[in-house]
């Protein structure tokens, strides 16, 4: 697969955004009028620049009514060596729908760029007056029939419309100049103002693009798949970083158009679309003009197989993991780093070294990284890599399990371990024996199945639809529909990315913006949270060696009270003991925090039949009551 | 008139949110039931702390269906000390259409409040299952004829809907329990989402608030009028900051209401509006139930007095205005000011103490503040600080013209001053006649005339309604509909705010968010346009004097050409001076912009016929070529 860029997807100026999809990998670029006319660079410029960049220059976009189109402009785009230029349905100056004096129009437009040995991309926008639909912009192509006239298929124009995209398996691939591709979120606004402003890239909304690439593979196209994204965040954001993001959205994309195809096999027609598909599905394997690469291939994570928490003075959350019930397992003895354990809930503190001179720029605690068991880490780690994440070293001396690791664009470090049927890890042999902590102390029974249950980070703003498509396409983690919940802060947008058996549950928060400070967000609070079987007992025994328990408001149980009428037992223990309840038709769930220590609190839950949430009416209550802690002592 | 808040509006605790709101002036609050339940404050404690904070506690929205309401709900209504309780038209239990039916539930609603000692307010939601219209929740009502039973009137539900407000007249007014208000811009999306998170307080959105307001006053309404303003930029926002822009907001409904009374006392019906109504026209004053204060009454501004930059090294501002044809006119016989004049144009430099120690500390060249002629410095004066502006004190001598200031919002400060029918300005006598820089530099004819053409203001994202709530009601400037420009940085939001004759123009611009830092937006260049008679000449003499342009590339040019095309040798003077051109049906504009010193620029523009704007198809190259240089030189 050919790939593309529009230069209206980045920030900065046409030379930082041809460099970067260069350094991203993109094959080549759609150029925006306006990134040439407020460049100093001239066409010729742009040109040389492009060739020295190994990027070839498809498409030059305009943006003006068909009957805009001059001789200059005809003229410029051969300036730039360019051959193809993008025309869009009318939407303002057409008076007459009459698609008689648009084939005529259009052909005569086709004829004079042909004079120009341009080529015309004629395109149905979701918005157009009268055309407005891809297949009538096609009619009209083939209505016209000139070879320097042909159509472009944008996902944004025909899925935001809802249009069946079955269709376009019967185009000639010939009359199919371009084809540009754009995710969204479903959003009920006006068409126009959810094009400019909120596409996403493929993977980071909720088209079905996966389905819209196979028509158009099975149409038999080769041209090159470009992403046209108008988005208000990415237009902001690290140019060069928003390339990487755009390059993965695009192999991903490939990825999941060949599944598609090998899904959808059998419904392969028998028209056009079938060069190379009945044979190909006969020798059990397809075969289409445009080649589809693949990736390494995982399956979702077996679990989570440790949270890794680091900070320069380590003590308080030493105190707060043995007031859990967490067993120390020794230090690492190579690296510096302890292991605490619960059931299979495995914590690393790394001891990160003091901050030279003042204690003030020691890092306070904060969540670092996140382990995962997955079948095969190699295979992981490839397929992370070939999806563009940042490798993160980790030195292992021999003997030492290699722990394979990138970085996750909120900068925590993922590892890919070996996982194991029975829950363990092999690592852990490599910590002392010693019990220092903890010894002697009674594990109540509750707690010897511990596992994470789910972790919570929190998301820089400029990187929130980037977070979503790398969990998505490097760890295999499906993405639910978001949630916002209310803070003292603002709202909280919450977006939880799980496996199918809810194995792994990781939420991603995004952030009020004054809680934010660069990329990484030290006064939001994030979380590891355990699951128990019986977490009144866990509460108990934690409350008994002493945890600073997360105080939960008298008005909470009232209202508790009035929404469930629980039992007067039941009630009166979940306020003693701090503990949040929630209900719904599939089971309950308990759930208590910890105060916070540096960014980083826990939580316990325990989760009683399917009950399948996060006990999101509570989410207020706990921001509050952090916000009014955080408030208190910054006074 | 009774003003009233819904804490919903605010960031922060309970208790923050009610002190915020006692600060600002506000005669009571509406409680909703997540701010309670979240709280450490018992409702007692609410209670109390609003009875010492002088607040009324008005409302208790517990956000449900009528058929959640419960004896415990009530009661918790009854331990705040509230005696009112909004319940909203059903969006999702309801199954059945039938309002006898709905009438026989509101009859046993009311009958239990009243054992309770509790009114209902019924509300109409705008996107109400059955009940969306609210002349349907009032007829409703009346039907019911229960004393513990009214109506509460929200001008968004009503508003988004585009209902008539007339009928609002012919309501009881003992039936109307409430009245809710919240602006909008006009946005073409789902209600839901509409009214969720991008309501704005009075004076900030597009609805006829003061229509709306004449009908509920005219129909013999005396009780609150409460701000209900779901927005997600207020809830992340400094809550006493927030508090003081809702109320400035109700201050100026309030004129503006009765000034749109007065304005349609002729078409005042014969009902129960006119209590009072048409007596008091006859008696030439309007008089209603209701009594609404008024404000100081001010004029437009007459045009802008001066402009102020400040730096700590002023030689850069100082090499740059005698560039443009400039003079000198000496400095402040008692301030460390120095004041130099084009024309009509007046600018002073605020020379800024260096910083202690290092330079980079020291401020660097930024607007400091805007004078504006107005017809009574003190009236003005006055007006704002009704209005709730800080006073910004500004030491005069004797015999020194004392200038009245307060400060914007973006923290700009505005001097009103004395205007002067031959655009002279008392106090420049207080300078020196020194002509140190300048003296015998020839003044271009086409320079005699200058006056200061616009001014562009960045604007916080976080403050950016309120400053155009600010600049309406207390400078009477007149917001446009706003622009976007495109930026390598992203999208920049950009609001002129003027007077109708357009002798002063005000353009606010919401930067985008990675240019942001803090309260002012050192990294986000703003500007001062001067116009001229003769923008060739003055852009020759400006070049003869060593004025460094802002250098616009030649591909701007050529599509300048294929867009008007232009006579050659115009276009050639200019490119020859880096000038830009914009033309629409009404005229000409031609403008160019200086390099920037510090945060600041100036622009020199020539309007040609009656063209009326800022040269808008433009501003992405002057972005761009600002972003180009800024990037070079910090690289």
């Amino acid at each position: 697969m050919r790939t593309g860029i529009a230069t209206v997807c980045l920030s900065g100026t046409l030379k930082e955004k041809m460099q970067a999809c260069a350094i991203a990998g993109f094959d080549g670029i759609e150029i925006f009028e306006q990134d040439l006319v407020t460049s100093p660079l001239s066409p010729e410029d742009v040109r040389k620049m492009a060739a020295d960049l190994g990027l070839t220059l498809d498409l030059y976009q305009p943006f003006r009514d068909f009957d805009g189109v001059t001789e200059d402009l005809l003229a410029a785009n051969l300036r730039l060596g360019m051959d193809t230029i993008l025309v869009c349905s009318n939407v303002a100056t057409a008076t007459i729908d009459d698609d008689g004096l648009r084939a005529r129009q259009l052909a005569a437009l086709a004829e004079l760029a042909g004079d120009h040995g341009v080529k015309v991309a004629y395109e149905a926008l979701a918005w157009g007056k009268y055309v407005n639909d891809y297949e009538h912009a096609h009619r009209l192509v083939e209505m016209v029939d000139h070879p320097n006239l042909g159509t472009c298929l944008d996902s944004f124009h025909i899925l935001s419309r809802d249009w069946d995209t079955a269709p376009i398996e019967d185009f000639n691939p010939d009359k199919i100049f371009f084809v540009q591709v754009a995710d969204a979120p479903k959003l009920s606004m006006d068409v126009l103002s959810w094009s400019r402003h909120y596409r996403v890239f493929p993977g980071e909304g909720q088209f079905e693009l996966a389905k819209f690439m196979g028509h158009v593979v099975r149409a038999g196209y080769t041209g090159p798949v470009s992403l046209e994204v108008f988005n208000d965040v990415f237009r902001q954001s690290d140019v060069e970083r928003t390339a990487v993001d755009a390059m993965r959205s695009l192999i991903w994309l490939e990825e999941q158009s060949a599944k598609w195809l090998d899904a959808n096999a059998a419904s392969v027609s028998n028209g056009r679309a079938g060069n190379g598909g009945a044979g190909a599905k006969a020798a059990g394997r397809r075969r289409y003009p445009m080649e589809l690469a693949t990736l390494p291939q995982v399956a979702e994570p077996a679990g989570f197989n440790f949270a890794e928490v680091k900070a320069a003075d380590t003590a308080a959350l030493e105190t707060v993991l043995g007031q859990l019930g967490f067993e120390f397992n020794g230090r690492h003895r190579t690296k510096d780093v302890q292991l605490w354990t619960m059931g299979h809930a495995r914590v690393i503190i790394n001891e990160q070294a003091p901050a030279a001179g003042d204690s003030a720029g020691s890092p306070a605690p904060a969540i670092a990284a996140l382990g995962f068991d997955v079948d095969s880490p190699v295979i992981a780690s490839a397929r992370a890599q070939q999806l563009k994440a940042p490798v993160v070293p980790r030195k292992s001396q021999a003997n030492e399990e290699v722990f394979q690791g990138f970085a996750a664009p909120d900068s925590t470090e993922i590892f890919v371990c070996q996982g194991s049927p029975d829950g363990t890890a092999a690592w852990i042999n490599e910590f002392g024996e010693t019990r220092e902590f903890g010894a002697g102390l009674e594990v109540p029974s509750g707690s010897r199945n511990a596992v994470i249950d789910h972790v919570n980070l929190a998301q820089p703003w400029q990187h929130f639809d980037e977070a979503v498509l790398f969990y998505t396409s490097a760890l295999a983690l499906e993405p639910q529909p978001y949630a916002e919940v209310a803070s003292p802060s603002g709202l909280v947008r919450s977006q939880v990315m799980q496996t199918s058996d809810r194995a792994v549950r990781l939420v991603l928060n995004l952030a009020p913006l004054l809680q934010q400070d660069g990329t990484r967000h030290k006064t939001y609070q994030e979380h590891i949270a355990f699951a128990v079987d019986d977490l009144v007992a866990t509460a108990r025994a934690s409350r008994d060696r002493g945890l600073d328990f997360l105080q939960i408001p008298a008005n909470y149980y009232e209202d508790l009270d009035a929404r469930f009428g629980l039992d007067p037992d039941f009630l009166a223990t979940l306020q003693d003991l701090n503990l949040l309840y929630d209900r719904d038709a599939d089971g309950e769930f308990l759930h208590f925090y910890t105060a916070t220590v540096g960014s980083v609190f826990f939580e316990m839950v325990e989760r009683r039949g399917s009950y399948d949430g996060y006990g999101a009416p509570n989410a207020p209550v706990r921001h509050a009551v952090q916000y009014d802690h955080l408030h208190q002592l910054t006074k």
